[in-house]
């Protein structure tokens, strides 16, 4: 059996292109269709139920698009609207929080995990919810990171100034003991470097692409939903505004190649 | 003749209370409608397209208020929707960069400008061309500064960081001997004393919020518009999204008056 459906990935915007990197990785021959909220970018700072209005737009616009699951590729839509899709979708669905959660469980010695994320991932303590899921006595220091992104758009990723925000945004949770950081927004991995630069070795770090990818493989391996072997996978990518400056570079540092972008208007579905 | 009908003020999200400061102080007695559209914030990376139709459908919504003109307190809207705007709103209109441009004019000694803004300001080159036609000859050197807004909406209002995010941006401006430096987004006047630091007085700033403040007046004036002279000016605020920490160092840095923040949704009119 096999299914040659593209998986679809929803963003709030560019960053989700993490989970694409990982997934095309690990699963080459798996067709992907990528849409990015980029007309409404970004999801952080905004309401609960904003955020779930705005994803249900989304996920809709991707099942007509005859995608085989869904993944939410933003720990924003993930941590304030996975159960609301869950139960809405007909396909299966598939968020960044829980695969994030259960990885850093798996890393952590000293049982003291980092969460870092968009103010509005971080206010929904949905990694906190996950984590104490497995585990309900660790330790959880969080923090909202709201510059890292724009910094990241900005192209700084190698850069003395960025290097100056992630020490004064860490510095804390460092003095509070982690031995482990979750990097619970999909821009992230694109600082992996600075970040690990600054935490040496006494931290492990833990990412949301790396690890959806994973439970991605094993999803479409439970329900027997992989693409033929033979194929190889193309990436379509849509979005709801015109590409700007930030879309080139994430193709430049993850080496993702993407054809023609193209623009989808926002449907506005009736209320449920 | 006097109408007590408010002013009514859209912005992208909540910078534009810079604007509804100095209208305040300005203007006391005149009615205030603000309406920010935090559903959909920050503007200055989106398109021309999807930022004139946003437009739209905000003074539409101020329109419904019984407003008796209308100021887009917001640069990047200013920058790409004010035609369609005065074409399409039965009210007048104005935006922030008429009077900024004409009031670096005034300012300025050597004949050479600089520009700071969002990037969709930027790239819409609407302050070169309102510059231009005071002065065809005029010299710009003109920088998009997206670290600024998330900088500011952090509360970093007072902080080396920040100052060197301004350094990095505005030392190339230096170079080029600008003697002018037009503040060209309304979050910046929360930057200028920061801004002020780093250029010394070789530089004199010009912000949108004071100029656009008094063009209003002579609008106001012009067309018999006037509030009563006995009228003691209200404040309301509407917002699209539940209001964020940046509300609250909005209000705390402009020492504005805000008693309950209103919601609105999104209405989204049949297209023209």
């Amino acid at each position: 059996m096999s299914d040659p459906r593209p998986i679809g990935v929803f963003d709030s915007g560019i960053g989700g292109l993490t989970v694409v990197k990982a997934l095309h990785e690990l699963l080459p021959n798996e067709n992907i269709f990528y849409l990015g909220d980029t007309a409404r970018v970004p999801y952080g700072g905004k309401s609960a139920v904003t955020v779930e209005r705005y994803s249900l737009e989304m996920t809709d616009m991707l099942a007509d698009e005859d995608v085989k699951i869904i993944v939410i590729a933003c720990n924003t839509a993930s941590s304030l609207a996975l159960p609301k899709l869950e139960k809405t979708l007909s396909v299966p669905v598939i968020g960044v929080i829980k695969p994030g959660a259960e990885a850093a469980i798996a890393v952590t010695r000293n049982r003291h995990v980092g969460v870092i994320g968009t103010r509005a991932t971080i206010k929904s303590s949905a990694y906190e919810r996950a984590l104490r899921s497995f585990e309900p006595k660790i330790n959880i220091s969080a923090r909202a990171c709201p510059l890292l992104v724009p910094l990241i758009e900005e192209g700084w990723l190698d850069d003395d100034l960025t290097d100056r925000v992630i020490a004064r945004y860490l510095t804390p949770l460092v003095a509070e003991g982690i031995d482990t950081l979750v990097l619970g927004c999909t821009h992230y991995p694109l600082l992996n470097g600075a970040i690990a630069r600054f935490l040496g070795d006494k931290v492990k770090l833990v990412d949301s692409a790396g690890n959806c990818a994973r439970a991605v493989e094993e999803l479409l391996n439970r329900q027997l939903l992989r693409a033929p072997a033979e194929n190889s996978g193309v990436l379509e990518v849509a979005l709801t505004d015109a590409p700007d400056s930030f879309l080139r570079v994430a193709r430049e540092a993850l080496k993702l190649e993407i054809d023609q972008v193209q623009l989808r208007e926002v449907l506005h579905p009736s209320p449920r």
